[in-house]
């Protein structure tokens, strides 16, 4: 059973995504003679922890229960007290865990205050499903670097667009609106200029039924070429535009980027490109956990060959639609010997209506 | 439990894939209080039908018994008896039909006699999965054209090869195992020239465990340019090759082509090519029911255009290998906007060893 306590913990869990940015989504459930007696998450940064919410929401006493919670409970004092210390006040008997702290400098004080005062605990219960569920989190606390997740979308015959350029619509409306749901869950959307120039999307995120939360628009722009009429620049949003570009950029063009109200990040160009390497240490600097990077082919590429990429998402309609100069989801020089290939790992394959899903990590 | 035995009997009509040509795949299996007492299929062509192999196994007298099978019995005389007449000499009470006899000529006959002689016959159990086990006898027998299966590999970018034209392999060891029971299973194996000059293949069977069958090549070369020297044209193979050309190809090539012992089928030819749906018909007329068409670009770009394609299945191997010159599956002029794409239906998604497949219907 402590799986299936451990999986509704993981549910109640994702009903924070996108809220609880930079804390990690956490849900907890209390389990007493058999019964769940009080459930949990946490819903927003700032707010109180799961484990606390699962108290607030217990239906009767929760002396001698246990609690199933998705991480670690926290030992030190944040912005909220230590819920180690609750746990151990409200008498429950014993705690089971998704997955310790990743965060070195606390990992196993949590539960070592709780053993020390004679708690049960049983660790790693689901832990592959809990450590997927905080990818981003995981990442970036171990290394300050935003996780980041490659997006394509293209025909069963490797095709993002017509020979013509036509891409509206690749993949179908629920898949769209899945890529929405990302949108409103990374800190950062990520995309060339190359695709500013042929699309000109404005990268906010537009949810059915539920406001969604835009995240920082973040276009890679070696020579600032961007229109300054681009949509990403001419927009009402609560989040904000970061042009990323080099000293290949003219400094006047740059000032008339800001004078937009853009934010533009100087990084040190490699082989006359942004070094992507360097703008993901800037951009974690900001405090972005999280990019989703919306291609296209060539900044894909260069997004592999320089090994930001930690996931990758391709949605493949079942649609073919031929064309030698059509363009593909990764594009660039490309790899000669197929023994050199990038390999995905841990791959989820799912269907969203006729569309196929391929997730997998690098 | 009437689909449990139909499933049964269509688990022992595929034994005998790639034998009974140009028959269809039967199944058979006989029941009596419950239990299973007789199962047949038909073996190959000429061999017994699979409702008297059943007969034969049967274990007990089946008389007044319920016979499962994937194919409504035959009524007429052909290399055997009536199976509609012994199985009202055998005195069963019960028959259940996964499909209706496909070819208009004899359809609904054998249920006719059956009914005629008072046994209770139940159609269309399991009939699409029935209905996709003989798609290729169902398109033959009423067009009289190959049914054409397009395969494709690519990698999760949508190449089936690097930049530098290497493309062993993309898919994995499993899939080009299948790829080689497809392989044994269909009358004709077809690829365009460009494949032999790139790859120099040899287009036979070949399989782990047993031993394959050859099936006729088909090298569509409208100049008729393809090398003395190739592999299909210097085979030790129980199956011909044959170059599909057109009055573009010189007839001293012919002669020599000839001279090899490959069959040269002159074609009229539609925007300087070989007119594919023109082959389709000879092909037909040959005797071919069934084409896997594996590429390349062009070629399989043509065969949809031309509407040759009956189902896709495409291989899709988790790794990426960027480069925007890299074939795709699909080339040729292609569609320019996205609204005139060709979907594909009744998706069937599968998972061998690391790969993803994807087969559909056009």
């Amino acid at each position: 059973m402590d799986k299936f306590y451990m999986r509704r913990a993981i549910e109640l869990s994702k009903l924070g995504e996108g809220y609880t940015y930079p804390n990690p989504l956490v849900g907890a459930v209390i389990v007493k003679n058999g019964e769940i007696i009080g459930e949990g998450y946490h819903k927003c940064f700032g707010g109180p922890h799961a484990e606390i919410n699962a108290f607030n929401n217990a239906t009767e006493s929760v002396e001698g229960s246990t609690m199933y919670v998705t991480l670690e409970p926290c030992s030190h004092y944040g912005k909220t007290p230590p819920c180690a210390k609750a746990i151990v006040e409200k008498g429950i008997k014993k705690v089971v865990i998704g997955m310790k702290d990743p965060n070195e400098l606390v990992s196993g004080r949590g539960i070592k205050l709780l053993e020390e005062n004679g708690i049960e605990v049983i660790q790693g219960v689901c832990s592959a499903e809990v450590e997927r569920l905080n990818e981003i989190f995981i990442k970036y606390i171990t290394t300050k670097l935003p996780f980041c997740i490659l997006k394509t979308a293209m025909t069963l015959d490797g095709k993002i667009s017509t020979v013509t350029g036509d891409s509206k619509w690749i993949s179908g409306e629920a898949s769209r609106e899945y890529v929405h749901k990302i949108r409103h869950r990374v800190s950062g959307i990520m995309v060339g200029v190359g695709t500013v120039l042929q699309d000109d999307p404005s990268l906010t995120t537009r949810l059915k039924n539920s406001k969604g939360r835009d995240s920082t628009r973040i276009i890679v722009d070696t020579r600032a070429i961007i229109p300054l009429e681009s949509k990403v620049l001419n927009l009402k949003s609560e989040a904000k535009t970061i042009i990323a570009t080099t000293d290949l950029a003219d400094s006047k063009k740059i000032e008339k980027l800001e004078a937009k109200g853009a934010e533009v990040l100087v990084v040190p160009s490699i082989h006359n490109k942004v070094n992507l390497n360097e703008l993901m240490v800037q951009l974690g600097k900001q405090g972005i956990d999280s990019i989703l990077l919306e291609g296209g082919s060539e900044l894909n590429y260069s997004a592999l060959e320089s090994e930001i990429v930690d996931k990758v998402i391709s949605f493949i309609a079942p649609k073919i639609i031929g064309g030698t100069g059509a363009k593909t989801p990764v594009g660039g020089r490309g790899i000669s010997d197929l023994k050199d290939a990038i390999y995905l790992k841990n791959i989820i394959l799912s269907r969203i209506e006729d569309d196929i899903v391929v997730e997998g990590y690098l």
